[in-house]
């Protein structure tokens, strides 16, 4: 039997940019599938006291944010332009994903999302930027944009969402394993070796 | 030259008790120098109006943060016990480390107090379990602490926290190469490569 790797993401977190463009090659290259699992961190920051990004509310966060975003965007070869907008709404993009999670086109979707809005600086909040995304897949937008806005959908990725916090996300990405949930890019090959059955705990924790 | 890593570390962080272990042979296996700095993190907490650790304030975020740190300690094959009190005052062992920051013992020194913490369950605030650790290392408890509580250390300490502040640090533990900040334990490699001078960044950041 093959392990899954969920892959939580939020299309306006920057932290899963470059997370978004590792994912799948790391996870093959393991022999892991990955599950996309798109979520929104508003709510979750919201039950916090936060109304917008924290890296707009702690501005030495953000400052250290963007610059540690662009070591790792560098590491990882990727391209970074701050957009212009921060953060940007993503609960289209994010229900698409939703609605078309088995879809073998899903991953470069999540891709091009991510780099429309952290390399083109475009919103992706508009369907016309979905939309070109879409097209540019060989897909038909309409039709898709249309299905990920069916109350079935809305429901389903609202569950979705609160299955987020049930099982104790916090921030994005995070990758979870049976589970077993690890927050932040950073712990991609630790969550993999959980996948491939290495797992090592401390103590009484 | 052999280039530097600056070890910024408050004693009452979770994750920099991992970090302190690891540091020095990583370093090492480098060829790079470590600088022991110790800070507070109270104060740059409560200047974004946490009076508490993240990790009380915000119950999920603890939560996640023991159980990763146990997969962190286990990966090092550390051990880890919860601390009955968190988080504990770090301000005498701070400014015996900011006192002899130079000595050979201070890496033990460091470790040591770290271990009280957070696998015997010690209150590293009291004088007898950080003069216990000085006199296990073969030092001299009255005169290192007489000394730690000397004005000019006090002030020296204070500088030191204040310096923290100035250089953008917002959480321990935290690695400065040559000014550049690097934050959290996992990027203890990318600072050493830094450090080594693979310094790459993307775009315009």
């Amino acid at each position: 039997m093959t392990a899954t790797l969920e892959f939580w993401f939020e299309f306006a977190s920057t932290y899963s940019y470059p997370a978004a463009h590792a994912v799948e090659a790391a996870a093959k290259a393991r022999g892991v599938d990955v599950a996309w699992r798109s979520f929104l961190l508003g709510p979750i920051f919201g039950a916090q006291g936060w109304m917008d990004s924290p890296f707009n509310i702690y501005p030495a966060k953000g400052k250290y944010m963007w610059r540690d975003l662009a070591r790792i965007c560098g590491a990882q070869g990727l391209p970074l332009v701050q957009p212009s907008t921060f953060p940007r709404g993503s609960l289209l993009a994010a229900r698409i994903v939703c609605a078309n999670a088995e879809a073998r086109w899903v991953g470069e979707f999540v891709r091009r999302v991510y780099s429309a809005n952290f390399v083109r600086d475009l919103d992706i909040s508009s369907p016309f930027v979905i939309g070109e995304i879409l097209s540019s897949l060989g897909e038909l937008p309409a039709e898709l944009m249309k299905s990920a806005q069916a109350q079935e959908v809305k429901d389903r990725f609202k569950a979705q969402c609160d299955h987020a916090v049930a099982i104790g996300l916090i921030g994005a990405p995070s990758f979870v394993v049976d589970g077993e949930v690890f927050w932040g890019g950073d712990r991609l090959e630790q969550a993999l070796d959980w996948a491939c059955g290495k797992r090592t705990i401390a103590g009484d924790a």
